[in-house]
């Protein structure tokens, strides 16, 4: 601040109109950004603002498509903070002039990507952030199937607390364990940094390509047999694609081990849900830790419920104000460098 | 072996006798061990019989002191594998002959352990080897408790699940946080150790005393007023004694933090319940991750069963069979020590 009022005393008054103009474009040009959502964190509607936008907040919770069609016509950039589709539809309606969209989230499975790329719109997501909030979710999961948390509750609720039974729900330590990750991205690192300290026997993963960086983590690139086969904790955060969708099916659960500890903090569509119950009815695993499933919100009389050895969230992964803050400062900064002319922080395609 | 079959070669027909007779009385001097519980892991069984031990095994389950009162007359040690009153009675049907007792928990305030000082039988506990098992589990309560997974988990069975709001569940990162403990032994030096990679703000404790090893966590000795202010999550590993019990009651529960996660891992009794309920239900402190209450078992109508922001589990702490057999051989080697009139190697006074 104290630089620029030096300069402005040593300028012209034609120069500081022009100084003052220049400055007020680069910073303030004006855009209009449709929010689709009424609670997005108020630190990432003031970053846009600051930076020149005219926020049109969608009110309606949940949020409703009709609201959005009818709000998105003529918008510069749509700030996407729910996880209804996000297609042709929308583009359509909201104009050729739109020259930005970014979604408040890491996964976009409920993005039609190709239609973005076809239209050549950026578009962004908020990946890498979510990572923190995430990591001690899945932590969280391992530590309550692995030494379980749920049935342990309906032991005490059903009054049957068999406190003097010396071997009465044994659970599993992480020490010592082999713990898998289906895929080796921001999250698994995220989780793996924090296991550093566990005295972990292993760590292994799979991807389609073996990550540079896992001899941070002394992780080693494994086939997906070898991934199942293995692992004593399986942890799956991958993104749903083509070819990861019910990727975790009866075939996989056959090749588990019967103490493995299976956790889902990507998207419900990698497993095959009945194929699942059926592992952790017959003892193919030891238990399960969910955050995600088919469908969500699941249905309270889903079968998975009734299992003492699953434990499961509603979707909580990045349900931290901390995380949760990030990732809205990283979709408004995502739209703000688009309308100046910028890559994206993080472009999803 | 190679070198006692090179000896015996050297030696004459009676130096072998007199060696033999030697070495077996040396690892294998024949003792009676009353072991309390029908279930104690094998390994524990076959290195008492290897040593010597006539093991006379309770049957009852849940033990019954009946049958302990009936077979301890004239037993040379005791092997007490449950947590009911160990006192005056059963060493007085035991015998004056007993030598030697260990309980297999690190926790020992079921034992009178004045009455053994008093009578100068060596008794022995299982510490150190619980803290692996009862730190991931306490962890796992860090989480559980400060992500809401009870809350979350009801929200499913009783079709609450609100996907749509942004500020739906917001829970607590361990990332930047103070962890405070209440006792810093084993069991919170193993967590801390955990906590290394998590990108904590900072370690505090109340002990009696400075740990000179504190250093190692970068842990700071705080007065207990200052432990009930700055702790983000709080963590009670200390013994249950006339010093600490009823420690947590409504006074303290003052001076938390309305974001604060409570975790007990140590006995239930250090806790006023009645004032854990009430900072739970007014929003003294955020969330409670309890494997211990009083009494235990539970009654299944306890009013904190009815809390969404109180995880609870019927004392699981030490239940993997990796830290499980490990206290077992542990309780065998006290007695085992004490027999070879050696010191026990963890003994309890």
């Amino acid at each position: 601040m104290l630089n620029i009022v030096l300069v402005k005393w040593r300028l012209s008054h034609t120069q500081q109109l022009h100084l003052q103009w220049k400055f007020t474009m680069s910073v303030s040009r004006a855009f209009k950004v449709l929010v689709s959502h009424p609670t997005v964190p108020t630190p990432a509607l003031e970053l846009l603002r600051s930076r020149g936008a005219e926020t049109i907040i969608c009110q309606s919770l949940p949020p409703s498509r009709e609201e959005i069609l009818e709000k998105v016509p003529g918008v510069d950039a749509i700030y996407w903070a729910h996880y209804q589709p996000l297609n042709a539809g929308i583009l359509d309606a909201a104009g050729s002039q739109l020259r930005a969209v970014s979604t408040m989230s890491s996964g976009i499975d409920f993005v039609d990507v190709p239609e973005f790329q076809r239209r050549k719109i950026p578009l962004g997501h908020t990946p890498g952030v979510v990572k923190n909030s995430v990591a001690d979710l899945a932590i969280g999961l391992m530590l309550a199937a692995g030494r379980n948390f749920h049935a342990g509750r309906r032991d005490i609720e059903n009054s049957q607390w068999l406190t003097e039974r010396i071997d009465w729900r044994m659970g599993h330590e992480i020490r010592d364990s082999t713990v898998g990750f289906f895929g080796f991205g921001g999250i698994s690192q995220a989780i793996a940094k924090r296991l550093q300290s566990w005295d972990v026997a292993k760590i292994i993963y799979t991807t389609r390509t073996r990550k540079e960086n896992d001899v941070d983590f002394k992780a080693e690139h494994v086939p997906f047999e070898r991934l199942l086969q293995e692992s004593d904790f399986l942890i799956v955060a991958a993104p749903l694609t083509d070819q990861t969708r019910g990727k975790f099916n009866a075939e996989a659960f056959k090749l588990t081990k019967p103490s493995a500890i299976f956790v889902n903090v990507a998207r419900g569509g990698l497993v095959q849900q009945k194929d699942l119950h059926e592992a952790l009815t017959t003892g193919q695993i030891f238990a399960a830790g969910l955050d995600v499933t088919t469908p969500e919100p699941l249905p309270a009389d889903d079968p998975l419920l009734k299992l003492p050895n699953c434990v499961i969230l509603p979707h909580l992964g990045t349900q931290t104000w901390k995380t949760t803050i990030e990732m809205s400062l990283l979709a408004a900064n995502n739209i703000i460098n688009a309308m100046e002319g910028k890559p994206m922080i993080r472009p999803a395609y």
